[in-house]
């Protein structure tokens, strides 16, 4: 929009608002088939809908973002009269633990919710970053067995699955925080004071997938320059502490040519890898044989070994029901960023090869995640009400599929009855009624019907399949013409080099204006089989 | 909750927000139904998505709303960073207008998108009334023509149908504003130095369906006293004011016993009042000819006869598709409160007979209204854009909905697959994934299953029809035990007066555990047909 004019210096500008956006139809077409598969999965596996409010009291949401390096924290707030803060949500979690512990005695224990909803983020946004996007979360709470954290990772998995990405293209993988918090204090980074230092390492860890085990060293020492140039400043921890977690996750990096393959590259469909460790020495990353090597390493320490036994029992739960590393794995070096997790973390990762314009391989990076948080009900109640659960990032996965194509055809525009006669708008609304209530999609053409070229634009914009009109020479033999604008468009293309093309009455039909219905149904039957 | 307790002082309360609520299982499935059938309506008479963000620039959603009485203006409002106010929106349609005015090239015209979502009023909050609840709208922008108003008048009318409501226990009421403007001059309230009292005005003939004639005349004269002796101030108006007003609204008053009969009262199925008016000089409220006495009554303002034209235009265009008085009539009392709406202004009313729990009757009032709004995109953009538009109030029209009984029964559970050993817990969560993977709903008890009973009283509570046993004699006999919890409970009630019923093994079958899916299915079968 052009600056408001002189003449009325008060005329706001049309701009939505930074970071934001509008969502057309065909995107929220798909947005809506994409959360009626996934609300079918999570149904299936038991979950109950829930829907809390989009803004909670400030206090009661709590501070869990990571990067809060900025004034709001991450939320967007706002007072009410009484001056109690409110804050809109930032996830779907955070609201769920203030709902089970205002009506704990009511629940069914466990309490097993889906919930579906804008989430907002008072973030710097960037390229495909908005500040308002839809999450579809299903938790269990207080399920204090790893059994409830395994039914995690095969919802992920078959959600996805149903959502049309094939099994090998994509994959569910596991990490514990308790693992990493063990391996942390062996490395002299326990305790509070060790705090942010432990986030910088934990986010080095994170990035292990875009810049190497020698990438995650240098954060993790002194530092790190980018091909940009920028400059990263590191956690600056000695080399015996980096040497330590490097053992943790040192093997995972698929560029590393260790004896651990990286699975997708040697199997390619089958999800049993029993049969391909039993070849020899060869396991894959993430097969639970790989966890003893870790067991070995941090036999030290208690809670690293707690992890490693809650990975193990959740890697038997999920081979018990058939689920193998191709579908789900474990995978030290999964972080996740939200600070209330307390046990295994999951990760939804999409392996979909793409390129992006200039040829260069994309990573799609996580479409999803979740976790244990035991302590989140407690910061209210006091008392322990172990939990966990996972979030489909749909917006984010959503721009994922259409990245690579797998956006679906934009349906049929409805029937555009057009205008010939103004003073017969009441007949011609009537037909747009009789086919409407034949269940066709179908409107009367609303601009100022003067110009009848607009009309044929405008359904040609609407990807309308059949215009209706009637003149009064139609009127007087009880006729409507049919025009069919697909069959049309086509025969405008195969005599494009025709000057003569408009004239020709190709894709065109009179027929009786009783037989209105039927011969539209005819015409949308041909375009839609 | 309780307070927080001494030893943790910082202790958030777990507390939903002032006027805000937390939305069940059993209420969300029926709004989410209600949703996809209102899409469907909507999408047949052709209107495309469209979602805007949660909320917008201050500026660009202006104030629109009624009793802005407060400091907040009825809106929630916080700061960006870069210091722009932001507010979350009150409605579906200001949003609609700045993104039409921002994306006026590119756009279909007209456009015509429906939208459905959460708006939010700062509002004080009151019994069934929340600061949060979803719209459904339509609307036609760039449409001139009352042929677009004629469209959502009958729009509302197929959607409350299609939602269940029979024709004549609802109402589509048609107003316009040029009418009540041009009274409004015609008494001598016209002006911008009217403007406040114009409204004091306009809110007092919309309590005509609570007040009658004599109410509303105290409210624009003096001011009245309601029953429980709490005064308002009127408008004070000379007599001949409300003498002129009056015959605006004065034979609208159900109650007047004059020669215009409330059509209800007289015709119950049929909305061919045609038939009706035949019989003699008795109009049904809202026909047609009902708008020649306007016309002679107010034959001196322009602006008054303008809006009759239009409403009589309205009327003769949905009686040609078949919408009489019983579906659609004119009713000068109509308001809106909304300021933005520049001519006809239509109300969704149910008509559904039901009493409050002391047997008073009980009006459902407005579930829906809508209006034309002319000048919304020239805010923006100085151009006129007409536009018109209809809102379904979702939470509203299903609170009345379930008042007077019409929710749903309540689904049947997931099937509860039980733990009888902890250690062979891979094996149950195996037959959850069967039963699943067959298309059943189902879960495993992951909660403590120490007390077996806490299993089947959470099974109980979930309404799960059957829960799934096999300890380890069932497992040697390679059998599982089904447990028809719905039966069960029949059997329960028939012979609850013997102690000796726990006992019994009614409703429990043990089968083959390679034929689980199949016995299951038998037994859902039972209970959903």
């Amino acid at each position: 929009m052009a600056k408001p004019d002189k003449d009325s210096p008060r005329r706001p500008e049309a701009r939505v608002p930074k970071g934001m956006r509008d969502i057309g139809a065909a995107e929220l077409r798909q947005t809506h088939a994409m959360l009626e598969t996934i609300r079918k999965v999570y149904e299936r596996y038991g979950f109950e809908p829930l829907e809390t409010p989009a803004f909670e009291y400030t206090d009661a949401l709590g501070k869990f973002l990571p990067d809060q390096d900025r004034p709001n924290a991450g939320v967007f707030s706002f007072q009410d009269e009484d001056e109690q803060w409110l804050s809109l949500r930032y996830d779907l979690t955070a609201p769920l633990a203030r709902y089970v512990a205002e009506n704990f005695q009511d629940l069914p224990k466990p309490f097993r919710r889906y919930a579906t909803g804008s989430v907002y983020r008072n973030e710097k946004p960037g390229p495909g970053r908005f500040r308002q996007f839809t999450q579809f979360d299903a938790d269990t709470v207080g399920a204090e067995s790893v059994a409830a954290d395994a039914e995690m990772c095969m919802l992920a998995a078959d959600t996805l699955e149903a959502l049309g990405i094939p099994r090998g293209q994509y994959v569910i993988k596991v990490n514990n925080r308790k693992l990493l918090d063990g391996v942390m204090d062996a490395a002299r980074l326990g305790g509070p004071e060790n705090a942010s230092k432990r986030l910088t390492v934990l986010r080095a860890i994170d990035k292990l997938d875009r810049l190497g085990v020698k990438g995650v060293r240098e954060l993790l020492g002194k530092g790190r320059k980018d091909e940009s140039g920028d400059f990263t400043a590191g956690a600056d921890l000695a080399d015996d502490q980096i040497d330590l977690l490097e053992k943790l996750y040192g093997h995972q990096d698929e560029r590393s040519q260790d004896f651990f393959m990286h699975q997708q590259k040697v199997e390619a469909a089958s999800d049993d890898d029993r049969t391909f460790t039993s070849t020899g020495n060869v396991y894959v990353v993430g097969h639970p044989r790989f966890l003893d090597v870790y067991a070995g390493v941090f036999s030290n320490s208690p809670l690293a070994l707690e992890g490693i036994n809650e990975l193990r029992e959740i890697s038997n739960l999920v081979r018990a029901s058939g689920y193998g590393t191709l579908r789900i794995k474990a995978d030290v070096s999964v972080v996740r960023g939200l600070e209330y997790y307390t046990g295994p973390v999951f990760e939804a990762e999409l392996l979909i090869p793409a390129t992006d314009e200039k040829g260069n391989p994309v990573r799609f990076g996580s479409v999803g995640g979740g976790g244990r948080y035991d302590d989140l009900v407690a910061r209210f109640t006091g008392q322990k009400v172990p939990a966990t659960g996972f979030s489909i990032g749909v917006s984010r996965l959503q721009a994922a599929l259409n990245m690579i194509g797998r956006a679906p055809a934009p349906e049929l525009g409805p029937v555009v009855v057009t205008v010939m006669d103004k003073d017969q708008i009441p007949a011609y609304q009537k037909m747009v009624q009789t086919l409407r209530e034949a269940g066709i999609r179908a409107e009367l053409y609303l601009g100022n019907p003067k110009k009848f070229g607009r009309q044929l634009e405008y359904a040609d914009k609407r990807g309308s399949p059949v215009v209706v009109i009637q003149g009064s020479n139609e009127r007087e033999a009880g006729q409507v013409i049919l025009k069919d604008l697909i069959e049309g468009a086509k025969a405008a293309q195969a005599i494009k080099d025709n000057k003569e093309w408009k004239e020709t009455r190709a894709a065109q039909v009179a027929v009786s204006q009783d037989k209105l219905v039927e011969a539209v149904r005819e015409i949308l039957a041909r375009h839609t089989s």
